[in-house]
């Protein structure tokens, strides 16, 4: 097993090294570009700075959103045992049929915008039968209640990282030019919520919510769950690994990866509710620069989420009240980034349009 | 001329009485089917009111927004002689050419979301050159400048809203399940505020923004021009059509007429920035169950969209700070609400995917 600890914690640290900033020069070509172009000044809004920082992250001006590719993770969390879900544990394994079966929300929505979708059992309990498409990646049979103990080993920790890292190489080596990621498991909005608390500081009761629908008596048993973790485990949260290590998730983990992959490998990645959002905000905090490459796909209603966001120094494109996960915000956002990008890319401008300008100035490019 | 005048008041008038309530029924079906999908209650959001709220239009839980078009009218607004405008009047014939020739923002989203795309000239001053794909429909060489008298007569005011209403007729017959419009006339913000204070009764500072990026000087001439143009109508601004007609324009009017025929044909329509909001609000005004078929596509910077939003009852889908028009707002929301589509549509439902309920109980269709 040494070796294969070794193996992982090496894949990382050498991932991290990797990540650099976006290129400053293309961020200037591209906002300096914008104003040539057929439209009112800043009329594109936020849309603009979209266009702008995928330039950069991309280091060219004719960048290119068109395959884009989703990659769901799904895990089983032991703090299941301390009641802070109102679904059965098995759900997680129940879902991630249904994801195989096309039946869940993400499996539409990515018919409907034609984005690749890879689900990947990282940490599922199961059984799971035998299914085509499953990517099998099982770490563990599960993450540990971290009410009582780590929920990973370190070995356990570092496995689903680089399960997510090579998760990101392999869409980036299928040309995929756009990523976004999702999670499946039942438990897992506690585990968000205990390392939103150890990243912002913030109070546990403010960064615990309803998750999937939890009932007055369920949402006291995750405050309670998530205050004796934090007790627990309180010598070791001042590192991102060791919060994810100690209150995170397998799943959690590998979306960490991914993150860490994707921007080592120059692509946007598009984060989506509070469980993945925690997941980029430990790469954050791993490695500064992963802010550069990150998109929030959308608000959720979920409290933390907006303590998060300001650890991934993002505001989100979409708030539509959702708080499903699975990917579902970040693919929502894809069409929208699609459109920033086929906006930059193909308007024509002012000169080349023979449109003129503001007070009735031809603008020259 | 009396014909024409009388055929075309006679065809809104028609139009207005087939306008009839979505199907309440329909409605009531879809929000309990919405339970039964494997998701959380009410996970989705805004996207659940989305889908059931296009099932009542649509009359069927098996809706289909598959086949989009948005339609964009353009149009001449004498008000320009106030100087209202950093652009001159020139460039609305500039775009509609640059809208032909696919290079602005609209014709990039319409690429890229697979959305059909209508140019129409209601009222352009021109000429514009032949070119393949414009719909003529030009009913005047622009309205006049409304701070002297009517920006248009009855006549042309029918004659622009036949337009809007006939578009929306040959959408629908050529299969279109989901419409959105938007529209192009350089000093169009104007009139779409001067209708925002006649219709909300709020202040004029209030409802004039910088549209395309009017500076202080020019800003003050357009509230200057929107205090004098409603003191000079200020008699004829209790009745939408009155509003329309004397602070209006020829592709407000053809885009009210829009809603009309969208709403009397019983299909969502998407609406877009502060422009083209103005016109759905006249249509509301005109038959308040309009409401029920508009969508609002995303929240613009213009500070009289708000005050429409209320009286089309709607809140928008997107806030993305854009403020550019053409229906650009329209397009975005389209991904957005087939998205939402998608999900109603093709998710499995707990019983069907085998996947245990909340609170361990397997729930039944």
């Amino acid at each position: 097993m040494e070796k294969v600890i070794s193996d992982d914690a090496a894949r990382i640290a050498q991932t991290l090294e990797r990540i650099i900033p976006a290129d400053a020069a293309v961020l200037q070509a591209a906002q300096e570009r914008q104003p040539q172009l057929t439209k009112p000044v800043g009329s594109l809004g936020r849309l603009e700075e979209v266009a702008n920082r995928c330039a950069a992250i991309c280091g060219t001006l004719t960048f290119d959103l068109s395959k884009p590719r989703i990659v769901v993770f799904a895990g089983d969390h032991g703090v299941c045992a301390e009641g802070v879900s109102p679904y059965p544990q098995i759900v997680t394994t129940q879902m991630v049929l249904n994801y195989l079966h096309g039946g869940a929300a993400i499996n539409c929505l990515a018919r409907s915008f034609g984005v690749e979708l890879q689900i990947v059992d990282v940490g599922v309990i199961g059984p799971i039968p035998e299914v085509d498409g499953l990517v099998r990646r099982n770490v563990a049979k599960g993450s540990r209640n971290f009410c009582q103990e780590a929920a990973m080993s370190s070995a356990e920790m570092y496995a689903a990282m680089s399960v997510g890292v090579a998760l990101a190489e392999e869409a980036i080596a299928a040309g995929c030019n756009l990523l976004g990621f999702g999670e499946m498991g039942i438990g897992n909005t506690t585990a968000a919520s205990a390392i939103t608390a150890a990243l912002t500081g913030c109070s546990v009761a403010q960064s615990v919510g309803r998750g999937a629908g939890a009932d007055d008596e369920c949402l006291k048993r995750k405050i309670s769950a998530v205050e004796r973790a934090l007790a627990l485990h309180q010598p070791y949260l001042e590192d991102p690994f060791e919060i994810l290590q100690r209150v995170g998730g397998l799943e959690i983990a590998a979306m960490c990866g991914f993150c860490l992959g994707a921007a080592a490998g120059h692509r946007p990645v598009i984060t989506d509710g509070v469980i993945a959002t925690s997941a980029a905000a430990l790469a954050v905090r791993m490695n500064y620069d992963v802010k550069d490459y990150l998109f929030a796909g959308h608000s959720s209603v979920e409290p933390a989420h907006n303590f998060l966001m300001e650890i991934i120094g993002q505001r989100p494109l979409l708030s539509l009240e959702m708080r499903l996960g699975e990917g579902t915000g970040a693919a929502l956002a894809i069409p929208i980034m699609q459109g920033a990008a086929a906006m930059f890319t193909g308007m024509a401008t002012f000169e080349s349009a023979g449109v003129t300008g503001a007070e009735g100035e031809v603008e020259h490019a």
